[in-house]
């Protein structure tokens, strides 16, 4: 079992994260992960048939960076908003004392002209490690329901 | 940080309050509010140009008693049942000590002929204050991602 | 009041139920109950008249391992997954000492061909109990908001 202080800011950590991207606050966003933390978004039938492709893979902060600056720059999509609505996650031990994360989600996109309605479902697996005293996300694999990928989908979820 | 079981507690609250709603308890409703604390229903776009009016206002309990009885007398709309999923509340101390809290949260309606749908998606921008060792709501800003505001929305969400 | 420890491990429990039915590991789904542990699913609506028939009942493991294999064997739907979201459940000391909870949640599934989308929502009505320093569901009552069922019901949720 982990700790329940551990828990606790395991679990404010990925609200955090949650909450940088419903506030656009993209610039920041990086900021949760490890300088070579790799990041990647992978449909659920990928993930479980070890496919290596994903949707979008960033291998550190360097490049979450150049993809936020790239959004900021061609923003070629419709404004909207987003809502993430976190369960539960579920924590263990990983081999190396890191602790490992599943966290399932739902996302809300909300469109200038419309209503608010579904855009994804999925789990965060995620590798959390200490460092200077804070978590960080040491490694994101964002795995989604569904095959059918939205554009959107260049942005970080 | 704040402490886990005051954190545990006000995390129960907002459950209370959510639950309270869904079993259409809105006679205790306003009993989760200090006696004047302020309610308001808000779409995210005016809360962010900071615009002073909201969808719904509420000063204190009285007026909150007022809402419910008005609901209960004059029943127009289509019988229908709430049923709310929270997001992890992050927590903070405000400057006078008392909590800020932010939750996430989606709401689905169930109308009697139809099946259940995402109604609303949004966050709780709540003060949570403690009086005679209970935990309550000191104020509650509900800010809802859409615009597209149905009538319904005359009720407590 | 619940212990911090106690409470952490009761909502642990439930998102590793649900986990396991997302995963589609229903083999070992009958083993978060307890041997005579009932699980029902029932419309909110029966649930509240006191009907006592619901849509699916099992009493007991063995039943649950029945229906689980039925499953398998007369595989007659269209392939699909299921994914969780909970929200916090709201935990109290039934009478008899062990715990009561209350949790609600959303439940998505995505079919093959298609996106994902929601498939009910509701809330577990749960009783937990301690065997041999694990917790266990001494039973599931599964109220579902709407009326409207699929065929597919006749999975574990």
């Amino acid at each position: 079992m982990i700790a329940p202080a551990l828990a606790a800011s395991a679990a404010d950590l990925l609200a955090a994260v949650a909450h940088a991207i419903d506030d656009d606050a993209l610039d920041s966003w990086p900021d949760f992960f490890t300088e070579e933390a790799p990041y990647r978004i992978v449909p659920r039938e990928s993930y479980e048939a070890g496919e290596p492709i994903g949707i979008l893979s960033c291998q550190g902060r360097g490049m979450m960076r150049d993809r936020v600056l790239a959004l900021r720059t061609a923003n070629i999509f419709e404004p909207h908003t987003f809502c993430h609505v976190l369960s539960r996650p579920a924590l263990s031990r990983a081999g190396d004392g890191t602790l490992a994360s599943r966290c399932n989600f739902a996302l809300y996109r909300t469109q200038q002209a419309g209503g608010t309605e579904l855009f994804a479902a999925g789990k965060y697996l995620d590798q959390i490690v200490e460092r200077n005293g804070s978590l960080l996300l040491g490694s994101r694999e964002v795995v989604l329901e569904s095959r059918r990928i939205d554009i959107l989908i260049v942005l970080p979820i």
